[in-house]
């Protein structure tokens, strides 16, 4: 999440000792970043870490395989940040660089979800499958549980049954209707086409969630087409009348 | 330049109503972006103008092989963003992603420098040679030129020449000193081996200027570890003295 930090998130990390470099000159908190994906959005601030800070990195074969296959992310120095494949639905040891444990756990599971837009064959519209491209990541310290899931294409049952009676979940939020970007005149695509569901509709993620017993819901990855980004818009007041809370810059969550 | 943005300039494009889109949504007002190296400093800034965003871009062979290699600019859709290889050493008319010229013409030409960091040989210390892998651009309107050259290794013969008599040289500030990074503990690496030249010392851009009689001289793409980048340093006060600018983000220049 820190990675795609806007101009005012970095501002509030600069005025936050606690965020500021432990060791040395240049380094960051930041002791390991965990993928849920190979998407520009997930990958790209991996270049502003660069070249010499320390951190474990964690993400399926599929993706780990697409930053092998872009020469940039050697900046990335494989002798200072350790690349480590994580197998599907086994729950992963988040280690510092230097092998040390955080005490926390990472499970990664697959989503439905599309290639990468960069990876699409052109002319052709990518399927969804659950094939490790897209996925979601269940962190835990032992005691407490969250669900990050910042792109899903549908809510599956397994997915349902995964996330029932969860402490807290981060939700793909991207869109509220499936049409929304095509009637602004923002671009030609669908919700489905780019791989998210909407966050409204009989099959949207409110819908989704209803009877799942989800303590803490909270919409993220909005894009700057859902009126849920507005304090004051009925769609905002909707999602909260449903229990969820919108992400914002800064957020804090205790479990 | 625009690319690289700090929040700070990133605010101020906001507060300034020409710089907002010309056209449709989501547009901005780049028409063209000129690649001046391969680096990461030079071309991830790429990946903030996707997905629909139109420009010509131009470079040389070998820092557009850089892209064709990496997949990830791929999400620069080549139907929107024109891929324009340039040959050093001939002036380019920039043109508009429609074919409409600007009224502006680039001309690419070779300085010493060395291949992307991510694209090192493990172990080996590369050469710093005249590849293209590293280019100064000059850009005019048929009436003034300035000259752009964010990185070299070295002031050679030709590049005197070159730049002999200039209106303007925005020219590589990365260090004041070659050790400088090393003696601050903030990495092993000299500016001779990331393919700088340091801005003081005999063999140094102030003493390589003297007696060009360029009228503007700025420096920029300065390292944080270069005291010039402190008002109140002496070496900003010997900067100034030696008729030199520092740059500085929303910095304009009229010719």
């Amino acid at each position: 999440v820190l990675l795609n930090a806007s101009p005012d998130l970095r501002q509030q990390i600069e005025q936050t000792p606690a965020l500021w470099p432990h060791e040395g000159l240049r380094s960051t908190p930041i002791t390991a970043v965990v993928l849920t994906g190979g998407d520009v959005d997930a990958i790209a601030g991996l270049l502003t870490l660069r070249e010499r800070q320390a951190f474990s990195l964690l993400a399926t074969l599929p993706v780990h395989a697409v930053l092998d296959d872009n020469s940039i992310f050697e900046v990335l120095d494989r002798d200072i940040v350790r690349r480590q494949p994580i197998m599907l639905d086994v729950p992963c040891p988040i280690g510092r660089p230097d092998g040390a444990l955080t005490g926390l756990t990472v499970t990664l599971f697959a989503v439905p979800g599309k290639v990468p837009l960069y990876l699409e064959q052109p002319g052709r519209t990518p399927t969804l499958d659950e094939t490790g491209q897209t996925v979601g990541a269940a962190i835990s310290d032992g005691r407490a549980t969250l669900f990050y899931i910042p792109s899903c294409a549908a809510m599956t049952p397994a997915l349902a049954n995964r996330l029932r009676g969860a402490e807290a979940v981060f939700f793909d939020g991207t869109l509220w209707t499936d049409d929304e970007m095509v009637r602004a005149g923002l671009g030609p695509k669908t919700g489905m086409r780019m791989g998210h569901m909407s966050v409204s509709g009989p099959d949207g993620t409110l819908a989704a969630f209803e009877g799942l017993g989800v303590r803490r819901r909270i919409l993220l990855h909005i894009n700057n087409s859902n009126p849920i980004l507005l304090d004051d818009s009925p769609e905002r007041a909707q999602v909260a009348a449903a229990g969820w809370d919108v992400a914002f810059d800064g957020m804090e969550v205790t479990l």
